[in-house]
């Protein structure tokens, strides 16, 4: 099912979480052999994981699926970025070989992992098992000189994104997580923020994969640039049309894999600074999406903090990050650590005796 | 090797890590497909695996073991915890059947689990493939009567946890942890802070595992009894005699496998509130078991931040604790989630390609 939003973009329909699901979760794990409410942030997910799935159990978070999404951006061109375009292109190909941290990190917490062409520049792929070719050009245009792609060309990507969720929802997949790999997608990240949730580029821009200072106030600069430039786009405030202005094929294509997950009633884990500018235009395209998504880590991109602090001023503690590890790598390396904390609060909600089965005491 | 401190207790004795392999570590994880650093906590792990085994590679964490020490504790008469002392015996229970949280995430996260009965009232239960009796009496006696223990019966639970440790390193473990299981031992708990670190029971005490406000400040007063009526140990500062007038024998056990592990060149996790008071005794037994000992949450117990923050003055980054989730069960329960964390450092360590084999264009 679907609706068509006043935006004109058609999105999947996300059931909201029931409170009734939550409180009935919520009496489980009261009667597990423990003090209550003494396993944390398990047994918040634990109570979402059970609602999502409307009550049925066991639990289950088992098989899993990472989507690395990988797309290239036009303002690479000014210089917003110490490593050079082609660095995207060389990432997928280590992706592929299974070098890079992500391979090193999904073996490591069993999570299956998928490689999506979004749009990297320098052309198609060979084919390879773990590679989905969902290409929307040779990157996008630069968005400190106009619109970083059209609206059709988003909405394309958006779908995309829903459709590889719905796919891996119908393989067997109860959990998908979103990362990403595309040079200077940080700055397109920082615009996106800025525009949906009005914040200034200089709290926001850092140094993502290792600018220097003197690179950072340029990044800062540039995002002021696209703002000023996509004034209209980002003045009217729709998702779509920010994340055509200055968002990325790459982070349009995640906003659809959470929303299409959401609306399988999967959780998915949602991985650090770029990751999180897809979630923020996915609640306001479709806000029970936040339900389903899970902030895998607080990325030691500064502006990380402030974005979800803001989050979570409006939801919490669900979009509390679950980790800190002073991590700033992106390509879904924190929801492939992340991944571990949904395994266990699943094996505590459904592996733990009761106190009554236990046959214990009764408090004093 | 053993060596005997001015305590006059036999600890082993522990290599100190050495900054040649730390530096080592290094260049080869600034040498991987990735920005530099920008695995953060995970790098900083891996360093210290590097550095443990003296720059044998690959790193390994597997087999881990856990050691959930259980032990009565005389001061539970006085009221300080909400559950009957009958609840640790309860738990062991628990623990053999494989119905308990630690149970049940040492199961998600692959590490295997010993129960170490140290001294639980009621008597020794019956054999187990899981137990391990190093019974060493019947409980404490109430700290704020007079000691725990005698010196002697303390020296000896050490040794204890020692030989555990190195038993585990010769069944071929290369990881190990360290949770409890005692009514009233976040009381004890408390007593070593302030003993050993000098802090004000008002400052360090908490809810534990469910006490009132009323409760709370009834531990609170019973720790500064404690400490009054055993000022003479307190006032001498050696870690065995504390460990012997307020501690448990739960808390000395731990100690005792935390330098056993650093002995043997192991990681040991380390658990929560109450088994970072067993850490803070071994780093006053020996200074060098900082770097082997891995704080694996900062749990829920308020006094817990105040004490890690001491320990992270002293020793940053290693002794920040990787996970903060509000947890407050013990058990061991926050160690079997943090052992994930070592795997995935081992993982980026040993697998990931380096810029060079991937044929990487090199940084702007």
């Amino acid at each position: 099912m679907t609706m068509t939003t006043a935006a004109g973009c058609v999105i999947p329909s996300v059931l909201p979480l029931r409170r009734q699901y939550v409180d009935e979760a919520c009496v489980r794990l009261d009667a597990l052999t423990k003090p209550r409410g003494s396993l944390g942030r398990l047994e918040e997910l634990a109570k979402r994981l059970f609602a999502m799935r409307c009550g049925k159990t066991p639990l289950t978070v088992t098989p899993a699926l990472l989507f690395t999404v990988a797309a290239d951006h036009g303002v690479a061109a000014q210089g917003v970025s110490p490593w050079p375009q082609s660095v995207s292109r060389q990432m997928v190909r280590n992706f592929l070989h299974g070098g890079a941290a992500v391979n090193a990190l999904c073996r490591a917490s069993g999570m299956d992992l998928r490689i999506v062409d979004a749009g990297c520049a320098g052309g198609p792929f060979e084919p390879h098992d773990m590679l989905v070719d969902r290409r929307l050009g040779e990157g996008t245009a630069d968005m400190s000189q106009g619109p970083a792609m059209t609206r059709e060309l988003c909405q394309k990507a958006l779908a995309s994104g829903v459709e590889l969720a719905k796919e891996a929802a119908c393989q067997g997949y109860v959990c998908l997580g979103a990362g990403e790999m595309g040079i200077a997608n940080s700055t397109a990240a920082a615009a996106v923020y800025c525009a949906l949730l009005r914040c200034e580029p200089e709290d926001i821009v850092g140094p993502g994969a290792g600018a220097c200072a003197a690179m950072v106030r340029r990044k800062a600069a540039m995002v002021r640039r696209a703002l000023r430039v996509n004034a209209q786009s980002v003045r009217d405030g729709d998702a779509v049309g920010v994340l055509a202005a200055v968002g990325g094929f790459e982070i349009a294509v995640m906003c659809g894999i959470m929303l299409g997950a959401a609306s399988r009633s999967l959780p998915v884990l949602v991985d650090g600074y770029i990751s999180t500018a897809a979630f923020v235009a996915a609640r306001v395209l479709c806000p029970d999406v936040s339900g389903y998504a899970v902030l895998s880590h607080l990325s030691a991109e500064p502006g990380h903090r402030i974005i979800t602090d803001r989050l979570c001023a409006a939801e919490p503690p669900s979009s509390l990050p679950l980790l800190q590890l002073d991590m700033r790598l992106g390509e879904g390396t924190g929801a492939a650590v992340a991944y571990h904390l949904l395994r266990c609060a699943v094996a505590i909600f459904n592996d733990m005796a009761t106190m009554r089965s236990a046959g214990f005491s009764d408090r004093q």
